[in-house]
């Protein structure tokens, strides 16, 4: 039986509909960034699932540029609450923030060109996203071992994914590498979040 | 005689020029929303009038996804004042602001796309809506009933007139939608300033 | 022997990836503006360079209305930190940074658009530049020349080639327009921050 890419999709989307749920009724503040983090997720699997804003990559497969939009929008927020944890000052929370947007931005350029754009795209990409997680993996932070297994198994593992998939180099198929990402997605915005939503509580209060 | 969609985008046009001379010179202050708030609508009407950015919506009628995304930057501005007005913290602001931006960029993916995807939209824009509101209706401030007109008389004004609308279900014509989204712009981001100016500016100081 | 218009993008691209490096090595500080901002230019050069998002503007010539989108981004950032050497509150920085990004929002508007709506546009964009430049030009406050300088004859001169070139009415070519505006990146994003880092990091601190 061969698995379809929009059911892949969809078990995104109602993945993330039940921790929207869950993160907006159990975690009560002023800043529910794991609330709106699994929110936008809906929308960007939803966007996914209607397939009209595909395009095709590398060996002809199928390539979602927008999903890399959307990490933009996500990611950025999840970074406030990150940068928030790790005690780092308002200005360098903006300036992680607005890293985090053109790692993700320049991603999206990458997926959608081809050749060497997309390359270059791809380094560029990459050597902001170095910029962006080495202050965090050298923060002086009780907290930053904690943060430091998020960023480096799930974070790292998207530009992986990226280069195997159609986005990058096309050497597994594009129904793999959504179900790579979803895995990746799981472990990022909702286990990051029960695993540590208690302790950046009693770290930000 | 029959009305021309272009001539209620020139209606709009003109009185949100006339607005925004009024803001920028009657309210000297370092943070002027309602002067951007009307700025940001000329745009949008231009924009609207020109045309070139429109789709087909349900019943064949006119569909403006470009309005909505202007409605995600000047309403979530307004909600920067709106938040403020009603002492909300910094990070519930930045919260509410987002939560804004997600209102207004779902709606005009709601607007943009047909069938399932379009109420599966609507939807999701409406639970945002009502995320965003609920706190607002229910703040402890002896502002809130104040804002709370604009909000239930005003703001879910749009959410009505969008299922009426070729954006919607296509109930009523374009162009008498046009005339309905601009009387709501009009008491929402015209009279909710003339309204309240002082009373925010007596808050903030 | 003519010059090719992807020279000249390849020329900035190439300086402003030395200027990134340099900045990003010599200015160590938890908000380092003068790297995003080269970093962002960098993106815009290879995105005009790679060509597919071009439109033909007056006179048959290129536009790359992306130009002014990237320069939405940068300058904002920029303007931060102009902000903030001019001592300016933070309701007021957001206020200066929106309208950044309105000028720019718009300039793209008015490059890609034709006819009274280019010119509508642009004027339109012209008036929210003159807001924003006003406040700062009169500010109290002794590094006011020292801003002044950049702007008159660093900022103004955009909106200046842009009327000549195809973005505008056509005068000059898209070649001849492609190096005036980067003689004006380097003057208002690396000279600059050679000539002001050191007063801006003393002014902050």
């Amino acid at each position: 039986m061969e698995i379809q890419i929009e059911a892949i999709f969809a078990v995104g989307t109602a993945l993330f509909a039940v921790t929207a749920i869950y993160f907006f009724w159990a975690y009560k503040k002023p800043f529910n960034s794991a609330f709106l983090v699994s929110f936008i997720t809906i929308i960007s699997y939803i966007l996914m699932l209607e397939g009209s804003l595909v395009s095709v990559g590398a060996g002809g497969g199928e390539v979602y540029a927008t999903r890399w939009l959307f990490y933009g929008l996500s990611c950025s927020l999840l970074m406030y609450e990150i940068a928030r944890f790790l005690k780092k000052s308002q200005s360098e929370t903006v300036f992680l923030m607005v890293l985090t947007v053109l790692v993700m931005g320049i991603g999206a350029a990458s997926a959608y060109f081809q050749g060497w754009y997309k390359i270059g795209f791809f380094v560029l990409s990459s050597l902001a996203y170095i910029i962006l997680i080495y202050p965090l993996l050298t923060s002086v932070s009780p907290h930053r071992s904690a943060v430091a297994k998020y960023l480096l198994l799930g974070w790292t593992g998207f530009p992986l994914a990226f280069l195997l998939a159609p986005d990058g180099f096309g050497i597994i198929t594009a129904v793999t590498a959504a179900i790579l990402y979803l895995l990746l997605d799981i472990f990022t915005k909702m286990i990051f979040y029960f695993d540590l939503h208690r302790k950046m509580e009693a770290s930000i209060a």
